[in-house]
């Protein structure tokens, strides 16, 4: 018989199910709002009756389910399935979600903060794959991130390793919502990058993006300094350089000391590809121990806007 | 029968060697000068004599000896106990040590990196007994260091992880050795916090230290520095809260990814320990997320002097 898990990517808007081959193929998938099902007791029903819905589809197209796979926000007892608390959702301090959902469905659960899913999903089903020892980030508002270590997920004794988007790479640069100064986040964290070139667009830098921006039709996002650097503005592709060598300067310390095979970069940043990797290898190859970094690749992402959903059903192939 | 190895503490100026029992004791020592035997098969040879020395009387006091570890400077094929090259000591490129040992003794040889050699020996024998997880930093003139995951120290994949001391904490930062800006290195860094005090003092500033120097009996060292705090001298006390702030910084993204139990700092800075690990530890509890900040220990490392010897040695009770 086929082999199928199902993968939960819970997030603050909307909470999504898919029904993923052991090859990394979504079979099948379902979704419904965060909104929509409060609080705990809720939630755990909605969850419910989306899973068995997609055991009833499994059943149909013959795949045997291992077991559900779940990707949640913040920080998580993985051993346990316990969730300490979801920084964007209420009503789930200390939950024992793999417990409750095991009772109900007499099926293996295991729970994991989302960048951690994200990292396994790339290792086993993207960009990932061959490795055995990769860092996996996500640039999106925050920096997130994943560390798999001879095959397996690392999470530290107390699970709560890979938290990279804080790593100061500048003790005196700017604040960051963390209450530190210069985490990596406050330079490649989507927000962060935004503010600081309107800032400096307003100090009187001179960019095609003065104009574009100037009758209030177009706003000011990453992908859109991605448009003017690729139109020759040169404030727009130092912008780039700049995020660029700060990715760079944080990859450095992770590779002299963790040493992956690969770095998987994803996220909305990370599709600038053509702007942002260049710089970033070329940081490395200046900076790192040169055995480390001569033995490291940077690659994108492979598995896109589905990463989380894969990645959490991931998990359940794992064990 | 009692179990021992041999140690075996590869320097630039001196190699030391000791018969270790499997409690970590040093039973017996040996030494002899790094220019004493020049070139490779010179070092073969003498290595060969002390360590036939140490066998006997092993033999002797009635232990079994189980293998020889040797801990050197500079990057190794740990699996292969190939030495890439010694940075202070010549005629050592590309080196299949553990080889050409295993060869003439009939025993299993394993080589290692000093740095990680301390770790395991801290982990095994020292501060680190108990933990399965630490990071074990040495400060000297640089900062070198080891890791250990689930009671294995960790290598990395190309053999060149825990390379801790280029880690940047600020990109703007002082100019590094290895061509890097605000490496750890360059903010506690024996030579570096010395240079920094000197120039302080220089530009006027007031201290203690300004009359203890005057005569030039003195010499300006970070353990003047650490008397001069104890004496009540605000500035020495500032500089020494620096390092500590700095130190604590680094330290904060290594908690944030390793998630270590326990961090385990040794070498000459960490003798002045009652100034530097209160500021380390308070910066941390600031700084880390709560979870990992909350489960590691700071603390001193056990070994002193001997961490070198003793470490090579715990590498052949690894395996």
């Amino acid at each position: 018989m086929k082999k199928a898990a199902i993968g939960i990517d819970i997030g603050g808007t909307s909470i999504k199910l898919g029904l993923v081959s052991d090859q990394g193929k979504i079979l099948s998938r379902s979704v419904f709002m965060t909104k929509d099902a409060p609080g705990r007791a809720k939630m755990i029903k909605t969850l419910v009756t989306h899973i068995t819905n997609l055991q009833a589809i499994a059943r149909r197209e013959k795949y045997s389910v291992r077991g559900v796979g779940i990707g949640a926000p913040g920080p998580i007892d993985v051993e346990r399935g316990f969730v300490y608390f979801f920084p964007n959702i209420s009503g789930w301090k200390n939950t024992p979600l793999k417990a409750m959902l095991e009772r109900r469905l007499k099926m293996p659960v295991y729970v994991d903060n989302d960048a951690n899913a994200m990292a396994y999903g790339e290792f086993r089903f993207g960009a990932g794959r061959g490795s055995k020892n990769i860092l996996a980030l996500t640039l999106g508002t925050g920096v997130g991130g994943g560390i798999v270590m001879n095959g397996k997920l690392f999470h530290g004794p107390a699970y709560s390793a890979a938290e990279v988007g804080h790593m100061v790479i500048n003790e005196n640069g700017p604040l960051c919502g963390c209450g530190n100064r210069g985490c990596i986040e406050t330079y490649v964290g989507n927000g962060h990058f935004t503010r600081e070139v309107a800032e400096r667009l307003k100090k009187g830098s001179k960019s095609l993006l003065n104009r574009w921006l100037k009758d209030g039709k177009k706003q000011l996002t990453p992908l859109l300094v991605a448009q003017a650097a690729r139109c020759g503005d040169q404030f727009a592709y130092d912008m780039w350089r700049e995020v660029g060598e700060h990715l760079g300067t944080f990859l450095v310390g992770m590779v002299n000391v963790l040493n992956p095979e690969k770095i998987i970069i994803g996220g909305g940043l990370a599709q600038n590809r053509g702007l942002l990797f260049g710089h970033v290898i070329d940081c490395l190859n200046r900076k790192a121990f040169p055995i480390a970094a001569r033995s490291v690749k940077v690659v994108p992402a492979e598995l896109g806007v589905d990463a989380g959903l894969i990645g959490s059903a991931s998990l359940a192939f794992a064990n």
